[in-house]
């Protein structure tokens, strides 16, 4: 696209979507960057100030007289409870406004206990939470839920989810709200790490693919930055795109598999034990991995092989920047990365693979829950945030 | 996502932009309508009408006196230049601002000629056209051109196209700019016929894929409303995808192909020449289609089938709402999308294919250059249209 800069109109910066990059401002340098005028600005921040969302940063340097006083963002001001609700597990926790964690607790809670027993824990824990760090629920501006499934959007109801007995359909924002009467974000959980991942190491990439390769193989897709969930949340189901056939493959060409039946931790396990080894679960296989065993090794490999080769075609149709692998296998090993970068870089058309980078995962265990909290704070930014925010006021 | 409706603070409406529906308003509605002030909207509606942008339509019922003036949108008060170039013929029309052709003609000319050739031929034809229509250059408002091959969005130029010499990194927008000083907007061809099949047949549908089959195949995404493009513009590079093996393929099963070696006219026709029938090209293949051999029409069906295995696989990992088949095939013959639709149905996950609709274009030749039309209204009405559409005010 080629144009002559236009003269911005329609869409005004807000000063504290401004301001949320953490960099002090003066009142003019607000005006001159959001194009508002001086007096809706000096509203503005007189506002924030009143509600603490931004404070009195210093001074900034002047032509004389009394330095102009500058402001900058109070990310601690107000709070978000971030949850990730895994097959097994529930992690809870509570933000601050920049997804930086202030308390978090690991619940052994499965989530085939069902939406009332899995949904009462986590608002207990919260409320716990929040009185423990001294503050009050009216704090809360959000709340986010990453679960192990399909989530229509628009409503955070799950939809058909595979492993969540009880939950199809399940109205979680009107139970969360119960409790905590705020906007409630839920969102498949692989979506999530996408965010997290693309938050905390490629803040500028705008193409981006996340695999998870767990118990199950999933993925997040960032296409224009923008997180995307299909029609019915579904988009990133890539445990179930068919493994096209390489001539080296172990298997034989007439017999064609889902990649999860191929590459997840329980497909792996089955062909460690198909050597002799005692494997079941991811959790095996990564122990297995740890013990250096070079058939455990090969059988890691092949699994990224068979992933790379269903990425291959991810890449011809998305032509993302930057593909990150995480979940519990590729943090233990890194011949699943090895498996996936020899099979899309020999495969996939040149031109999407010249400035393609396919990395392993730089977040740890808490990804999930910054996931969530990011999900709240895009949301209620990018809306006018101030009702939002000075509930508690 | 569950939240109390915000009031909107960051994203005011453009008077121009609510009046782009073809709705006349009174300025007591676009006030109401637009969050802007009285006047605010008194000075923008005086400006669009002294620019003849906008007109007065009539009037509207009041509660007494002298009714209210209602405005409407003209989008017959500027030009959009709209090029559609192929491989062996370059369509060249004049629109308005809604995308309706002025006037239009198709030039026998390869794109192997290169962008000197090309280019100077389509500029000739369209300052012909603005001067036959008894318009001025300066009416032109933007330029926008479909080419078949990936195209670097950001700045016009084509990236490493396989079909287009001489093409590649030539700057497009630079040399229209020569003749005409306007945004001008370059984009791959197929994308601009998902563009185009959108706006013309599924304006509510934010997740649709356009799929072209035709001498090649190639897949227009949109995702989240938005056009994808990916990192280097070759997104939606459908044929370079491997076709999955099925149990009933014609195929041996250690022979993978990309879906372009057994589905694009050139390999359909390829198979018929194999059954002793005369075929090269796409075009021969239409044809052997009219004339209603049923061998014909088996090895579409299956051209389908394969299109479909490939399909299948961008159903689970994108989950649209609509999939729409297009190209000459497609229009010839209803066994390619009877194909398409047994195998995708058949082997994509439930939920993804549960509202899912695969359809045929209802667009017909004329769509590139419509898309190429919206590439530039969208354009410039998303920006602040004012300085663009004003320059021959």
């Amino acid at each position: 696209m080629s144009s002559k800069s236009p003269v911005c109109f329609t869409q005004k910066v807000d000063v504290l979507e401004l301001l949320r990059d953490g960099r002090a401002r003066t009142r003019a340098e607000l005006v001159a960057e959001s194009g508002l005028s001086r007096s809706t600005v000096g509203a503005r921040v007189d506002a924030l100030l009143g509600h603490g969302l931004v404070v009195v940063a210093g001074e900034a340097s002047s032509s004389g007289g009394r330095p102009p006083a500058r402001v900058v963002f109070n990310p601690t001001a107000r709070l978000v409870v971030a949850v990730d609700v895994g097959a097994t597990h529930v992690t809870v926790a509570l933000t601050d406004l920049s997804g930086l964690v202030v308390d978090v607790v690991t619940l052994d809670l499965a989530v085939a206990a069902g939406p009332d027993v899995v949904l009462g824990a986590i608002l207990r824990e919260a409320r716990r939470m929040v009185a423990a760090a001294g503050r009050r629920p009216a704090e809360v501006v959000g709340v986010g839920v990453g679960v192990p499934g399909p989530v229509e959007h628009a409503t955070g109801r799950p939809v058909s989810p595979p492993i969540m007995p009880g939950w199809d359909g399940f109205d979680v924002p009107a139970a969360v709200q119960r409790v905590f009467d705020v906007p409630v974000l839920v969102d498949n959980d692989v979506n999530l790490l996408a965010l997290a991942e693309q938050h905390a190491a490629w803040p500028d990439v705008t193409e981006l693919v996340f695999v998870k390769v767990s118990t199950g193989i999933g993925a997040g897709i960032l296409a224009g930055g923008q997180l995307q969930r299909g029609a019915s949340g579904s988009a990133g189901d890539l445990g179930h795109l068919r493994v096209p056939w390489v001539p080296d493959s172990p298997r034989p060409a007439d017999d064609p598999r889902d990649l999860e039946a191929v590459a997840s931790g329980p497909a792996i396990a089955e062909r460690l034990r198909g050597l002799g080894l005692e494997a079941r679960t991811s959790a095996d296989v990564v122990a297995l991995v740890r013990g250096g065993d070079q058939r455990v090794h090969a059988a890691v490999r092949q699994a990224g092989r068979d992933l790379g080769a269903v990425l291959s075609g991810v890449v011809n149709l998305l032509n993302p920047s930057v593909i990150v692998v995480g979940g519990s296998i590729s943090r233990a090993s890194e011949h699943l990365i090895a498996g996936v970068r020899e099979v899309v870089y020999g495969q996939s058309i040149p031109l999407a693979t010249h400035d393609l980078r396919i990395v392993r995962s730089r977040t740890d265990h808490t990804a999930g829950v910054l996931g969530a909290a990011l999900l709240v704070t895009r949301q209620v930014f990018a809306e006018d945030p101030l009702p939002h925010l000075i509930r508690s006021g």
